[in-house]
């Protein structure tokens, strides 16, 4: 149950140390131009060592398998795939006995019944994030005028982040941290009240990300200690523009014109070079694990490719489903069309 | 596209001052005792007055209409609905003019090209989360030895919540509230890696509840600041209890076995009673809104029941989805049978 | 599990002597003229009795109890119910111990454990098509310049259909008939490859159905027996016409722009007058069943226009599906244009 | 939109002159034993040439390149690939201005703007029917105890199958195939009323095979002809056995216990040797195709086991659904038992 999207769909498959990590994207339509060096730039952003990262060392190299002939896409479903190279199994086995703090090992024994592969952490690796920025990447250039601005704003609550993740580093240790992601040029009336709201389709593709802990949008959780007069955010001119974008660009749902925003908690990563006290299910009392080989210390740095990726996704599909469901007609009986509504706009040409 | 599950499906209807609100339930197993009687608690916690709440009258008195038979579920789809009795509809059609800072009326305007009924919101007001508290009671069912404890734990900042929702109300003003949601006796094994994470399942019904800002877990955003030695949280027994319950109960997207624990960002009600400047596209100049009728000083006092529904509904259907995944039976294999894994536990029998 | 569509999204609901039958629409877009009246044509083709039909009196008075305002669909999602009035449950209580033949009373006691309503046979009776025939009447007025034509052909293998209709009631007994649907002014390219064929969608709404046992296109069976010589049907001119129209308007799964041809085999209703041998549960062994009530002779004839809004639902969800993943541009690099991928045109265009 | 099942869920991809051709098979529980060997029998069955079939040869070595780990699945997403080796990718560039009777060549050319590949029919192409057949034999290891019987009983209405194939191709020409699909040993339950009707869900899949052009079920075609008297199918036994079996194993669209009987009518090769006279969309007149290269004579020859695999994709997925759908109890208020109903049977456990 791995695929998202109600016309531009993606799955994400592979596993850590299997042949290859990737996505299957479907329902791109035809005539997108499409080579392997339209992913790249994203997959080297999430690939870029910044203080502390892990020295996994992969080229990354993304080939276009199916749904790409002549330089275009064809509409057909379009597989993405990344060979892993650089694999060192180590003792995994060791985590069904002793899991790790933070990691799967527990919760996806219990689910998969043992059956799991633990290898790198198998299929819940962050390396699987390669597939997800490949169709986040893909995503993008289905939103011509759409600008994506991502940001790590914070690590360990400092803004020095990068100074914050090599002290962590050295330490041997990790750090959490706060991503913004703006998106500016993005057309009005994308999302749908419920739960097709673009808050609820962001979020959720976000959170699939690994370690994401919390999503908010527009004032976000500051929501809560405000008064209506001062959240609320009034129109100041003809095009929709609001005073301050407290919304954060999505009112009822739906996408209103003005940049979104969201801002999301990234956990530190779990896997550090320290010591940690742990049950050991294999004695059956408390032990000492120590976790060897390479990691991230701020997988925020890395990661945030990975959450502009899954909000492109979202917002690539939910252009699309606006060509499909756009309004039919402007009503004459409602009014003088002097409001947005009146204008009979449809969602693809509004803004 | 107002549907949502996998086996367990929701969908959400009706218009604020149409003939009904309600829900249609898909997938609920049959055999499920079923009766309006069981809807009528939620249903009272969502309608129930605190300090300064809307004075609209229902008696939301819901009916099963289809699927129950007998006093069970039959299996096939349950159609859920209230009437709407107490509807006042005064000039909303103003507000495509003048679209009210905060709500839909700008940005459905421009979606639905003037086709929305905005009468009392219509179709994006907080009404209908009547129908998502009734499905959400029958999703509660279907979570036998599961309970949820929800609380509004702050609103405006402060820990009397119903004190500052009443001075607000008094002033003409509304209130943002932080909503707590824990639910305890969670069977481990539920949800998947990615696109199907607990989380992300649950952020998205949870922000398909008007007025979510923010939604968190475990930690959340507090994890951002953290450091992984102190984020980590060790297993503690051989039940999997961990230390403190940081990841708030979901580990790789799948529970754990401990209480979930979510916290939610509910803005002020846009409506308040104060005017407003903000643009009025009939003249195309700035002027002042009043808004009329009845509101919620707090929107969060009556939503928390919508909130702890939305994660309802997606546990209900995580429990259905995995009786359907379940493992096959054990690797012999794979291990002495010491962990969590190795024990063959299913998702069903885990816990 | 009873929604079929990606975007023009139905779900069946209601029981034949439970409070009402009806439809959920999702993802009509917003703007289209509809009124009660809308529907009542085709609900009036389904109850009309011919030779032998249903002495079942029904005014079937639809009601638009959601998703309409001021006389458009809003884009939310529209109730159409029809209450049940003339119901009455005899001893359906006994069908659990001697299951009809031909009926789902045994399948489903399996299934749902005892749980379904069988009264009228409940969400299994020939009336829930009220709601799927609402939903095509609605399907129909999304595809303007689309005619269908639907006519019983057969009738237990003879053309004067009710003559043989009626002959079947007069001996007590019911009888099969063929069905013919054809659709013109349909656009080329609709459905897809594989999954998303038309042909797969079509016989998949087809067979949702009562009592349809066969599904063929264009030649159908009878190409079982042809040489390809014969089979193929060459294009003729420059609007993509053939020589007689084999295929029945699909190739490839996706709609060539020539007339769309199914035709459907719809068994001889299963409740008789006749009394029958069958198996006894409650006794252990054979034993007669007398069916009392009303029984049509020969459900096709009311039951041809639920084939024909199966059909038109289906190709309401793929036009709109259509406008979603039209071709983004022209491919310059691929020929003169003369051919008819060359012309660049796409599928809202093209025909 | 290439996928397909609602658990146990397929994607088809590739193309047949691109890297590879196979499937990505989604929601299989994890710790069922799999290994490439698992693959092999039934794509040999689909490679096998019988009498003038085509002479492409492809070893067609399936690899399993995630989601399975130490010989079981692991819950994750398993991606089948067999890598595409002997392609003459000839002039089908030329088949946009002549398009192919019969072939997809002119309704992909207005869907996909002339995007499409076509070479060797790209994604259209019989080939891809190896990614369907790979996950079949993955859907059949999940039904234990069930077993499949498929055969082609009849080529150009002719029961010596091979010879008359042999005599098509000797001439140039193809000719059409009737198969039939019998499945033992299914439990009951399985199936739901309307749109997941066993019958809708199995013609789904079994269209989505090129070149099928009907579908029946039991009695199929000959019910149309019938009375109810003579179709109707009394049960003779305490297990529910019917006496002829003519539904064909599905009653109300779910499963009945007996055995499962569908007939498929499949079309002769479009492309034959054999010159065809046709529309040529470059000169804008009459033109005379031949189609070089290799071709089937009777694609049923081979495409059976693609059908039966399309057949054993729908009741895999089936069969985990009812474990999610189970009834949760036993109506005590509900008759003495004697029922099948009464019994309290559920869908797993019940035959």
């Amino acid at each position: 149950m791995n695929s998202f999207g109600r016309i531009f769909r993606v799955e994400i498959l592979g596993e850590s140390h299997g042949p290859l990590v990737g996505a299957v994207i479907d329902g791109c339509p035809p005539g997108l131009p499409l080579a392997p060096a339209d992913l790249e730039g994203d997959l080297a952003r999430r690939r870029a060592g910044a203080g502390g990262t892990t020295s996994r060392r992969e080229a990354d190299v993304p080939e276009l398998l199916s749904g790409v002939y002549g330089g275009f896409t064809t509409g057909a479903p379009i597989l993405v795939a990344v060979r892993n190279a650089d694999t060192r199994s180590a003792d995994y086995e060791r985590f069904r006995e002793v899991p790790r703090p933070g990691h799967a090992d527990f919760s996806a024994g219990l689910k998969y019944g043992g059956y799991a592969d633990l290898r790198g952490s198998g299929h819940f690796s962050g390396r699987l994030t390669v597939g997800l920025v490949a169709a986040g990447a893909v995503a993008k250039k289905l939103l011509p005028g759409v600008s994506f601005t991502t940001r790590v704003v914070e690590a360990g609550g400092r803004s020095d982040v990068e100074a914050a993740a090599s002290e962590a580093a050295a330490a041997g240790d990790s750090v959490g941290a706060l991503v913004e992601l703006r998106v500016s040029g993005l057309p009005a009336g994308l999302g749908e009240p419920w739960f097709d709201a673009l808050e609820s389709l962001a979020a959720h593709a976000i959170f699939a990300v690994p370690g994401t802990r919390g999503v908010e949008f527009g004032d976000g959780f500051r929501a809560a200690r405000m008064r209506g007069s001062e959240h609320n955010d009034p129109f100041v001119d003809a095009a929709g523009r609001t005073a301050r974008n407290g919304s954060g660009g999505v009112n009822g749902g739906i996408s209103n014109g003005n940049e979104l925003v969201a801002r999301v908690a990234v956990k530190p990563a779990s896997s550090i070079a320290l010591p940690q006290e742990t049950f050991d299910f294999g004695t059956g009392a408390m032990g000492t694990l120590e976790i060897g080989g390479r990691h991230d210390a701020c997988i925020a740095l890395r990661g945030a490719v990975a959450l502009e990726a899954a909000l492109a996704v979202v917002l690539a599909d939910l252009a699309l489903v606006a060509r499909a469901t756009a309004p039919l007609g402007r009503p004459a009986a409602q009014g003088p069309g002097a409001g947005p509504g009146g204008r009979g706009a449809s969602a693809e040409g509004s803004s």
